[in-house]
């Protein structure tokens, strides 16, 4: 033990192993090759802005809410409203968080040992295998197979072992806009370990709502939110609803992690509460808007790509296939000689190869435009 | 390796052992003994609620703003005002946070491995050594001794050992109200390791602004934020400075912590930060009252509790000798007994067993009544 200090202030110091082979997401890495004029149809949000209602329930917010700290896991006051809307005890089975994301973290941070199996989709969400690995974890991929994209819950439960610490579940799906059938939801929450089921997309759906894991199995920890359906990804807030022994720890990561979400955002979440008509109307136009995009996507995609993939039943996702591509080349050089921008399936994992993601939070005549510009590009690549 | 599945959905899922011995802070369990009744001493924040300017910049940026996901490291038109402040590049040495507790948790996460060593205050801010524990660090205490609260740089320096991979330092300091002179910071900042310099109180002194650790050594990364002087602790925002390298795996940490801080809480920085005028004038007033009380708090101490104590030079906490108790004991019976909430001085370390961290974040009245409530009871006690 040296009494002397180091020398280090020359050196480098080294990086956490945590962060290892984590970097800025693929998805971080095609949208930094935007320009203004660029054709972005790899956009992770509705574009819709708040209408006349909620910019004032925003104002409402601002000129007469509390600026100080609320209670780790959320004013009570939001807590029960969200409780009352989705059947929790506020007291005990919810947490605000400082949107989804942090909600994840600290589920995987109050969860997961060294070596510990994290069961993740595949394709999914690019952030559930670095959150497994950084929490220690071992993220293991479960397929979920083309063109219909269903979980093949066999293969799923087959995957489980004595090390599975956690299943994640997110449906509708980034990147592939499919859902999941209750029944599998439940054969997923009956199996054994603790299911994290991210909900953050439910209610965007087009023929009928998809259903909730919540209540299926005193396991199943629900994550959810506001930001996408009311396009509000900047306010920075989610919840987790689970039972209260599973809720604990969470809530004790979540205090050293964030202390609480912003107080202005859980007022205003509270507000849109309130506003229950205002709130359904909302979610309609939301869905209506998405529904022409969707049509114009699929049309695009069937005439100009030559290809007819299944619809999908929420989120604004497609997942189209590329045929002999590697599509992480394909969408840089998309990005750069066709101003198009699409993010290469395999950003989402193994059984992305070959496909790209492409989302139709984007104006019709955009969606249009982009996947023409797309498909010219493949004609003379000679795809 | 089994193919079925476990039997896990009846016993409780393992907790990480990151987790182990983590619980709410003694400030949390201290606080939730207090009623609508309580004299509370133990506030984190000042006792000043936003003005009419404050309130119309809110509502300018809650009916303007973007509600849309910025950069992960924040909106650059933020981080230029911040840098312009500070002189820092806004492209590669800032990083905006979901508060100051997300800007430590990132960098303990994006520099601590195993058994890393961290130098924390002793007596210092309760979450330091839970921050390096969560980090799988090993949080080592550096003295900072009564009466006058000098840290002793050569024990500090002693304690640097080939593990130690950061040194927290904080000031002006919770739960001290003591603030570092500039030589002892520079050797501090020369030392060797990372120093992470805690500035969160910064703007809140009395007699002559303390130092800034920025810029005094490449090693040095700073955390701030507005949160403190603007009695906004529930804007969650806070920043990072550093040099770009060191920023690097601190960015990468935050965006998959927390993607990026609320951007209303961004927007309304921004327009506080072009409020130039306003904003001297404000922190003016906050450092005028919480002078008076301070004074209010030094009176009562001496006249009631028989006690002298250095006055803090900044932040708004006196950090109190009580004589021959338990100080968990006494915190809690005071708070059920009299009313009065003050937090145990252990709670921030060893160091401060013995004493009590008074905060005269409270209109003055206030604390003369609840020191004088203390100091009889103390009496009764026949302490």
């Amino acid at each position: 033990m040296s009494k002397q200090p180091s020398n280090r202030a020359t050196e480098q110091p080294s990086i956490a192993k945590r962060l290892d082979g984590i970097q800025l997401s693929l998805i971080r890495q095609i949208n930094a090759l935007a320009t203004s004029e660029s054709i972005n149809l790899g956009i992770g949000e509705p574009n819709i802005e708040p209408d006349e209602t909620l910019r004032r329930l925003a104002t409402r917010a601002a000129s007469t809410g509390s600026w100080h700290y609320s209670a780790n896991a959320g004013a009570l006051s939001l807590r029960k409203k969200i409780c009352e809307r989705f059947g929790c005890n506020p007291k005990t089975e919810i947490c605000v968080t400082a949107g989804t994301q942090e909600a994840l973290y600290a589920i995987f941070q109050a969860y997961v040992d060294d070596g510990d199996e994290i069961l993740v989709p595949n394709p999914g969400f690019v952030s559930y295998p670095t959150l497994a690995r950084l929490a220690g974890g071992v993220p293991v991929p479960y397929d979920i197979e083309p063109p219909d994209w269903k979980v093949d819950l066999k293969s799923l439960l087959s995957k489980i072992t004595k090390r599975t610490k956690l299943i994640v579940v997110n449906w509708p799906s980034n990147p592939l806009g499919a859902v999941i059938d209750r029944e599998t939801l439940q054969a997923v929450a009956d199996a054994g370990p603790l299911v994290v089921s991210d909900e953050i997309y439910r209610e965007i759906w087009y023929d009928a709502p998809p259903p909730s894991m919540l209540g299926m199995s005193k396991n199943v920890i629900v994550v959810d939110g506001m930001s996408k359906s009311h396009s509000m990804t900047g306010l920075r807030l989610g919840w987790i609803i689970a039972e209260e022994e599973l809720m604990k720890p969470i809530i004790t990561a979540h205090q050293y992690i964030a202390t609480c979400a912003s107080v202005f955002s859980q007022q205003l979440t509270e507000l849109i509460f309130d506003a229950k008509e205002w709130n359904t109307s909302w979610l309609e136009r939301v869905r209506a808007q998405l529904r022409d995009q969707r049509e114009a996507a699929l049309y695009s995609i069937e005439h100009e790509l030559q290809t007819k993939i299944p619809p999908p039943a929420g989120a604004f996702y497609t997942f189209v296939p590329i045929p002999a591509c590697d599509t992480i080349i394909f969408a840089k050089t998309l990005a750069t000689d066709a101003g198009v921008l699409v993010i290469p399936g395999v950003a989402f994992g193994k059984m992305g190869e070959g496909f790209v993601r492409i989302s139709f939070a984007a104006p019709v005549e955009t969606i249009g435009i982009g996947i023409e510009r797309m498909a010219r590009w493949l004609r003379a690549a000679g795809k």
